[in-house]
């Protein structure tokens, strides 16, 4: 097989150059349907309407899936391109659209608005033309002034500091603000929240970090406290904005995270710690990897490229999650007799026992990450 | 804000026209320039040249983000946007090269052939005009007539059977033929493979399940045994459809495989039975789970809709691959004092470690695993 071909090389200069002309037409074309997908921002912004329109987007993937069979094209191709450009459609929209908020020249005061999660959220309620404070450390002697005339006061410092600092800002709340938390555990701040102000209370736990860049359907969990009505704003707000809200008790907020959020990084983390112990030879095994491999360990870089105080407060956070972690760990412990034992088959009953728990999941899991595969095997 | 507004609606319908307008019109290039793509194939297949031409698509990728800047359109959509349909143009120029092999005609007998893995090769060989035969477990009385002429005799047998079945074959087999496996381990196959035949012996494990569907970037390790001359057709062939050939020694694939399977494997399926135990709320899970969970969880669900003999036989194969899943529950136990004692500063500093020993495969797997989390967003 030559890689070189000079035969080859001079009889496809004429398809190359037809196929380079054909790109440059669906070029200029994109640039079209970007003007016209900016007209209709301008309509959505005039009559405030959201961006994400699910039934339009459905109703055109269906078309043009039907128009690409009967061009010979692979549906499932033209789906996933169109999940492109419908995404960058969404995101340019989104951009465009922040600059008008629900209710702008609110005042907003972020309590740790110099910490990562805080400045973000300062941005966006910016960009919608809301007044928005900043209250950091060394700020308490200026509290009161800060306090004054606003209509939210959000919290987003470590969830170690949390309660105090609901505690400290309390007394310079008046009745009608809205105080509300951005912390990833929510039955403590809840309670402590609900008992030091007497107004409208909500807590949030937007479930992403701060890097995502965009809340375009990231999912932020709603825990009511008191008058919701009055919060109600502050929800169309970060709808608007594109993210996906979930309705939840704190106490079953706190119950999911423990396996969302503290077990899974802790077995993240032990399994980074395992390779590490071992002196795994990471750039030769990523040679050695399929795809899948590839995702799986890059999870575990993931973690290890943010703040270890980022996932130490989530782990610790509390003595619940502590307790899961060392039943987890007692968990491993139960399968060394099978390991020692050489025991295929009780593995192979055990295998099958998860299986039918996991039920349709699997076949679920199975097509949402062969398809995330094929996108991995796409770019790298 | 109101989800149905009259107003809008009638306004929006000129612009949503014009889109649909273009979206045809885009479509329809599409469909030309797969014609163009069906006329490069025909003569790659006439000079007998690579589906994958790293250099061209880069080529064409730099140029139309040059391209999309001068339009007013994000480079990175761009690139996106052409990934997927280079793939696509790859996909279907592999489907149409597969018809003719590097060595049609000759005859290749598969051992096994009836199992999963056996059929997708089987299926690759035969569709490449070579001559397939099938030896499956009922069919020993038939070994001697089945090897006559062969060149290759290839085994996909379970890993406990592969010794066996290398000894029961090889005394049928000419001198010339070669012997391959597909065994997911090498240094004990190999050893057998090069002490039973005196020929050309060379050793093969495709790192993919057999449900991927094609060969497209996938990758094989090869460990080459005996006259490595006489096997180059057979990698030749893998590379024409479109796999990536890893070289290795046995001893470094099976040290990299207790890594890359054994352990990753272990680690997924001890998470699905702690979730098992506990009783997880998989669906309520899922609705409060941010991309990067869901991709996590759909890793594990993913194991579990497949069979657990596939999973058993890797991770119980060796002696030495049990010992390490052992040493990794022992890793484990030594964060229970950590977790007992709620010492996050230990905590923040063994991650700092690990942290600076991934080194830079933290970053890249940050921009890997955002560049999928985006897909995910994008798709469901």
């Amino acid at each position: 097989m030559k890689k070189n071909n000079p035969a080859f090389s001079k009889e496809v200069v004429p398809f190359r150059a037809q196929i380079d002309v054909i790109d440059s037409q669906i070029l200029c074309l994109l640039a079209q349907r970007q003007t016209q997908v900016e007209k209709v921002v301008k309509l959505k912004k005039k009559h405030r309407i959201p961006v994400y329109h699910p039934a339009r987007e459905e109703d055109l993937i269906s078309k043009l899936r039907v128009q690409a069979g009967k061009a010979s094209l692979d549906p499932d191709f033209m789906e996933d391109l169109y999940r492109v450009i419908l995404r960058q459609s969404r995101v340019k929209q989104t951009d465009q659209m922040e600059h008008k908020g629900v209710r702008p020249d609110t005042k907003i005061l972020i309590i740790g608005g110099a910490g990562q999660m805080g400045c973000f959220f300062a941005s966006l309620f910016q960009k919608s033309g809301y007044e928005v404070r900043i209250l950091t450390g060394q700020d308490w002697g200026k509290a009161k002034n800060l306090c004054k005339d606003i209509d939210l006061a959000l919290i987003s410092v470590p969830i170690e500091k949390t309660n105090a600092v609901i505690e400290q800002i309390s007394p310079f709340l008046e009745p009608g603000t809205i105080l509300a938390d951005l912390t990833s555990i929510k039955a403590g701040p809840m309670e402590k929240m609900l008992k030091s102000h007497p107004g409208p209370v909500t807590g949030l736990h937007p479930i992403f970090g701060p890097t995502s860049g965009s809340l375009d359907k990231q999912i932020i969990v709603v825990t009511p406290g008191r008058n919701p009505d009055h919060c109600q704003w502050l929800v169309e707000q970060l709808t608007l904005w594109g993210a996906v809200i979930v309705e939840s008790s704190a106490r079953e907020h706190d119950e999911i995270m423990e396996v969302v959020q503290a077990l899974r990084h802790f077995a993240t983390f032990s399994f980074g710690q395992f390779l590490y112990e071992n002196h795994a030879h990471l750039e030769r095994t990523l040679e050695f990897s399929s795809p899948i491999y590839r995702l799986e360990l890059g999870m575990v870089g993931r973690l290890f490229a943010q703040d270890a105080s980022l996932y130490s407060e989530i782990i610790f956070a509390t003595r619940e999650r502590r307790r899961l972690l060392k039943n987890y760990i007692s968990s491993l412990n139960n399968h060394l007799e099978m390991l020692e034992k050489n025991d295929k088959a009780l593995f192979n009953k055990k295998f099958n026992q998860i299986a039918k728990w996991f039920g349709p999941f699997s076949e679920q899991a199975m097509r949402e990450s062969t398809f995330l595969i094929n996108k991995l095997i796409e770019r790298f």
